[in-house]
């Protein structure tokens, strides 16, 4: 039977319901040695919390954090909330000996990121940052087919991540749901919000990033702030797009934007090697395209691979249905906690860990000081 | 609080969690008067029966249909066997005054069908059949679309579900794994497996088949039984194409196999009406294909649309994640189940229902029959 | 030095132009012995005749097929006219010792296109059929895969040629522009028009069709006809589907109509064989998909193979420009003209030849015959 | 009848290939007042003249350049030479009085540039560049509906031009096949080459640029020189990418590379407006996919449309085949004699004139410079 892992989760948003659903789904799934237990949820509105635990099965509710990191019947805390409060709340729950999983950015910048790094590697907690999307079963593909050798050495590597849901003016900044547009609780805009997950994966599949050249720009200089009610600045990046140069050689372009009129959630990559290259794209995410230059020559062409297409050699793939059957968005996460549980037997960690996200931290940072500085920057 | 509706479910198989997967997550993402409860699993072997009760927390065993569905404690019975093994439990349920949920198709034939039907009308006691694509929310829009008028007169439906999994003559035949290719457990090969759901789906969009011929090929005519151990011939059919009429005056063609190298389960439909054609694929099943005559000629062309595109508008598609981010196809259950949990609310049937589903069963026995007659048949 | 081919042309409308432009372009992408000369063209009209030669140099014009036909100084035939006169004209040129070379289909019937075949094999002159997608490189291309066993046995073919532009009851029959929904004129509706492009594609590929069975159907009962000015029965079928079983066992489905909204010239195909598949869209002409089960596990997947993406390889592409350039429709007639001049030089007939197309008539009346006796029939 | 337009061209290459393709071409498919004559070819090699004027017409050859500008019967001089000779060839063409038609890029630099753009004006002779893919008919197509207002305002503008053919550090620079690998001949590699094509669609659809940052890569840094035998330093750029700012204040990335296996000639661009968006993609040029944010929400998708599909409306595609009925790269070239030829009867110039390729050119340098530098540049 498995032993059980008791989480206590801060925040009830649209990650609270995904990492909620990772913890129930999992062990359906996986054949693991622990199993979460939703053990209490956090929210400063007791009503939130309150209506949350009865449609996830929480067992109790907070509505202060503190009081949760500190209760001992809670082994792992799991942070959900706007990026400024990631620091002071992971600090305090290494501090109390748990296990932290914070969402993603892992932080406003790169030095509160350190202090959090520091904070549970000193506390020698398990830590892990959601970049979910390492999880997809297409993009950890992609990175076995690279670290195998397959594409050979690497020439290019493109991200993009489009959205368009900011266009209309009339959207206002702040507050609950729209915390993600003011640049005090987000840190950045697309930056934080989408180049993360792209560079997170970037690094992950091609290594580290040496040097930006990134310009960002806000569309919409003003707009009302829900919680003042009154017409401010908008301080966040609605667009940025960068030049980078890898460790290994390689030349990168990385674009966000949430003025993409058409694309929802257009997070696509592509790597060029000598030897293959391959793509992929969030919009059908079970599906990955190969072009094998090996291929006998009238025969060649991108393959549309569809990871369900066979059971035994996809990652993840073999725990979900047959064949020619699809898996979604929240699949990602349910791996990560399926990992991130293997990881606890193990003794070996899940990337990323704090360490990890603390890279996609500083190229960020390089991002928008080259932004502001008009010039190439360094990470 | 909900009320539970406890679920007596009758195999572990494959949809054997698929079902049970809808029932765990249901109430997560619906808000619902009514929630499933994981009261009983039953399978011959107790063994299997503990493991599966285990994973999926179903709160007791039975190794005994009968038992099961004698059972104070159990309001609806969930039929996750073979196809031969339908008809009795779905009768017996239904005597005892059960819901009966039944997987499809609903019988070994019409005939058996029609006894079904009346048992379950007779007993008043709510009935459904797992036709689940018809909850993928990108078919349910092409219902919506239909429906209201969008295509305008119709004049072709074409569908074809292609698989590759039979082609290896090494492949047995048989038991608990292969019952698919044993004629005496499944009743046909890929008309009742697979054409069935591309029945239902057309009967659902189109209206009534009024006549069809047929062709059936089986490529391997015999293989070894792993329940005899010897080589037998194989009864059912590899292949089936059929053309048919619709009542509506629209002609269709149907085609469905197991021997189309390179495809998992392409379950694709297409309508061409007057004014608009659409066309999907279970293996992209979060797209529909969607062409308006009327729109400005230079700007016509078929439009893919992502059913995430847009929050408010695609059926059942609020109830996820954000915009742009996929489902999968285990949702079609969940929304199954959502729908059936409604229905107890409302009064109002979710379909197919056992009736509908004999519609189903009508075709599929013309079909058979037109092969084996090689004439044309009416429904 | 090429030595000249003189050719006389019969016909001036879509297919006049588009055998005109292989003529004048065949030598500047293709080393030929002959070099087309653009002799004659006849028209009844002097003036459309005068026009056309204008355009395209014609150096002389005829206003009596059988003038021209009589001309010694015309070394080729070549007959664009409606299906109904086909055979006399095709008696005349084969009788008078001119090659041929016919517009498809070759004749109203197999009677007909049987008379054709005996009178250019009694003259023993060069003779071809303008079945011309044959010479789309991704058609070659699938017929040198299937040729060199790369399918293994063949278990599926299925092809639809689909369009719209007869879905408004206003447009009228017959006459110089619509005599394609003219039965006396064309013998037939989509069946001889797009059927029996199929069906010659699908003989060259995968061998002798056996039996068949088919419907028909006119949707629009009665146009307006352009001759007449009286609004008469259409006597053409609008649509058809078939099913038939191939001598190598394979079974197959076709179907055409003129009424599948949003296809304008949707002709594709598909083969299913034991070890791959291809499949052929000629909306996306430089494409063929390919699928092979041969390949890595984790790697598998549909390829998309651009015809230009590699110089050698592909069949006539090196004619052309360099890699990632399409081609387009009309380069499928400049092939064959290249392919029949070649045969001057080498003596070997290029296909189809009337024999060859011959065949597809047989299928294409055994078509009508299933469909008007609504059973089976034999080829 | 149409007047002759007596053509000399200088150079016998691919694009020899493609211009004597459009002039013999254009006549047959476009009504004009004027047809190209294929007057003279200019090759240093007397034997590739005679070859190639054979092989398409020419009515005679030269060797020098110079004799060919001084003809009395020459009216427009076509360059297709390497780029570093265009500006000579230009300079004395214009002063002969000739009109003079230039491959691209315009020439090595724009300072050269300029020179050419003030002796085509002071000659007031007719001249053109051959930036051919404003002519592909989505491409047209696109521009029309930007300038249409039917995007709104632009938010971001993105291109690439990627290729795979140098990768092999055994393919040699230099000499009359590489030259484009020959910084002497070229001026540039990817830049001029690829970028260059890339830069003058944007600029012709979405304005003027004011500042980029750049970075570009010499992946293979020596290579064998064809024309000495020895290995030597590689002066091209292999890859280049930049970012970019328009003087509308939309954002934009650009990206080419001759080290993206998989690609041959892909070169796509995507506009995002605040009311639609619109992308095309080379390798399938007969398609324009586009968004509009308009349509209603359930029915909202990218539009794949086939410019073939709506006689009436797609730019140049009346003048072809119908509906449904691709064309190829070739086309592009004939629509642009085509419009060059209308320009001769309106006297109102067929753009890229020199002046507008200047442009074009002022970037490129802006961009070699920003990546020499390492910092943003204003054009």
């Amino acid at each position: 039977m498995a032993k059980p892992l008791n989480i206590g989760l801060i925040g009830y948003g649209f990650m609270g319901k995904a990492h909620s659903n990772a913890y129930s789904q999992v062990n359906h799934f996986f054949d693991l040695a622990y199993r979460p237990v939703l053990k209490a949820i956090c929210a400063r509105s007791a009503d939130q919390a309150q209506s949350f635990a009865a449609k996830w099965g929480y067992e109790s509710i907070e509505t202060d954090w503190k009081k949760l990191v500190a209760r001992k019947d809670i082994d792992a805390v799991d942070i959900c909330v706007p990026n400024n409060l990631h620091h002071n709340i992971a600090l305090a729950a290494a501090k109390a000996g748990k296990m932290v999983l914070c969402e993603k950015p892992l932080s406003m910048d790169a030095k509160q990121g350190q202090k959090m790094v520091a904070a549970v590697e000193k506390a020698k907690v398990p830590n892990m940052v959601w970049y979910n999307y390492r999880r997809v079963p297409a993009v950890t593909l992609a990175k076995q087919l690279v670290d195998a050798g397959k594409l050979g050495r690497i020439f290019h590597y493109r991200a993009v991540f489009l959205q368009d849901w900011t266009i209309s003016a009339d959207l206002p900044q702040g507050g609950t749901a729209l915390w993600r547009l003011d640049a005090k609780a987000a840190g950045s805009g697309v930056t934080g919000d989408l180049l993360a997950h792209c560079i997170d994966t970037a690094i992950w599949i091609n290594g580290g990033i040496q040097s930006v050249s990134a310009m960002t720009e806000t569309f919409i200089k003003e707009r009302k702030h829900t919680l003042t009610g009154k017409v401010e600045k908008v301080g966040i990046d609605d667009a940025c797009a960068f030049l980078a140069r890898f460790d290994n050689g390689s030349l990168a372009t990385f674009e966000s934007t949430r003025y993409a009129r058409g694309h929802k959630a257009l997070y696509t990559f592509e790597v060029n090697g000598e030897k293959a290259s391959l793509k992929w794209d969030l919009h059908d995410l079970h599906r990955l395209q190969y072009f094998e230059h090996g291929d006998e020559g009238r025969l060649r062409g991108w393959r549309s691979i569809h990871v369900t297409d066979h059971g035994g050699g996809h990652p993840y793939m073999d725990h979900w249905w047959v064949p020619g059957l699809q898996i979604g968005y929240e699949h990602s996460f349910i791996h990560q906690v399926a990992d991130f549980l293997k990881s606890l037997e193990t003794g070996k960690p899940a990337g990323p860990t704090f360490r990890d996200a603390l890279e996609t931290q500083k190229v960020c940072d390089a991002v928008l000081a080259s932004a502001r500085k008009k010039q190439w920057v360094k990470v």
